[in-house]
C-alpha cells in the first residue's frame, strides 16, 4: 500500500536495533484518513471472505479495526486486557506471550459477540513474533466461529510472526512490511 | 442525537443501579456506522471552534475519536494508561481517580503531540463524576494548548461530571444525556 509505506519512510524512526516508531500516524497520534485508506485497503483484499466481524486487541488495533469494520460494512470487537466489571456472563479468554516483558497476560471478549456462524477477520497494528494474533485465533475458536484471515497494517518480516501464522493455514495480509531496521534507515520489502 | 437514542434505548441494559451496559455497539463490540455518525454531530456541535487535535483516552475513546478526526480533518491522539518503551523523551503526565477502584491511576502523553498553538476537543464514550476529563484537561494544560470542549457520547446526567466540567467554564457537549437507570428502565433527557 504506497501510501502507507511512503509515509513509514517520512515520518517512521528507528528507535534502536528492531524498534520502529510510528506513534505520529498509527500508535499514539493517529491519521483518521489513512485509517480509513487502510480500512478500504482489506476490504480490497478480504472481499471474497464473507467477513461478519472485524477482531482486534486494545488499544492500537481499534483505530484500524473501526475503519475495516466501516470499509466491510459488519461490527468490529476487541478484546480486552481487563474484565470490566459489566462483563459477568460468558466470557472467552485466552493468554498472550509478551516478549518485551517475558510473561503472559490474560485477554477477554464477550461470548455474546462472536459466534459459529461468524466469519471473522483479525487485524492490528503491528505483526512481530505473532503472539497477539495467535491469542485472538484461539478466542475466535473457542466461540466456534471461522479465522477468514488477518490483516496487518505494518509487519516486521525480519521476525517470526508470519511463519507461526502460516503454519496454522491462515491468510496473511499486511499493508507494509519492514525487512530491516538498522544504523537508523528503514528497509521496506 | 436521535439515532444515538433509539440505540441506547434498544440495545442498553440496565446491570444495576447506576450501571447502563453499551457494550454491543459502544465499547466492546462497536458499530463503525454509528461512530461515524457520532463523529460527524460532534463537527457540527464544535464547528467553529477551530479545533486542530481529537483527544481521548484508551481504549474505548479510541473508536469515538477517530471518527470524530475524520470529521475534522485534524489528528487524534489517545492518552495512554502505560508508558510505552518507545515514549522515552518529553512526556506529559496526569492522574486519573477511579471511582470503582478508589485509588488513582496515570496517564501519559507524548509532548509531540500537543503544542501551545492547539485547540483541542476532548471526546470520551461516557461521563459520569467526570474523573477522565478532568485529568485529560491536565495534560492539555501541561502542554499549554487550549481546551475548546469536551464531547461525550453518553452522559450520566445523575451524576456530578457535568457540573465539575461546567465549573472549569469548558463547553460541553454529550450526545444523549440519561437521567436515570432504576427497575430495569432507561430514562433519556
Amino acid at each position: 500500500m504506497k501510501l502507507l509505506k511512503d509515509r513509514i519512510l517520512e515520518d517512521g524512526k528507528v528507535v534502536s536495533s528492531g524498534i520502529l516508531k510510528v506513534d505520529s500516524f498509527l500508535n499514539h497520534q493517529i491519521d483518521g484518513n489513512l485509517m480509513m485508506e487502510v480500512g478500504k485497503e482489506f476490504k480490497k483484499r478480504f472481499e471474497y471472505d464473507n467477513i461478519t466481524k472485524i477482531l482486534t486487541i486494545e488499544a492500537s488495533g481499534i483505530a484500524v479495526a473501526i475503519m475495516t469494520a466501516l470499509a466491510f460494512d459488519v461490527p468490529m470487537v476487541f478484546a480486552k486486557k481487563k474484565r470490566p466489571s459489566t462483563l459477568i456472563d460468558g466470557v472467552l479468554t485466552s493468554k498472550i506471550y509478551s516478549f518485551t516483558k517475558d510473561s503472559y497476560y490474560d485477554i477477554c471478549l464477550s461470548k455474546e459477540f462472536l459466534s459459529e456462524k461468524d466469519n471473522v477477520l483479525i487485524v492490528d497494528d503491528f505483526l512481530a513474533h505473532g503472539n497477539a494474533s495467535l491469542g485472538l485465533i484461539d478466542l475466535v475458536k473457542e466461540a466456534g466461529a471461522n479465522v477468514k484471515g488477518i490483516g496487518i497494517v505494518i509487519e516486521k518480516g525480519f521476525q517470526s510472526g508470519r511463519q507461526r501464522l502460516l503454519e496454522k493455514g491462515i491468510k496473511l495480509e499486511s499493508l507494509a512490511i519492514v525487512e530491516a531496521l538498522e544504523n537508523n534507515i528503514i528497509k521496506l520489502k
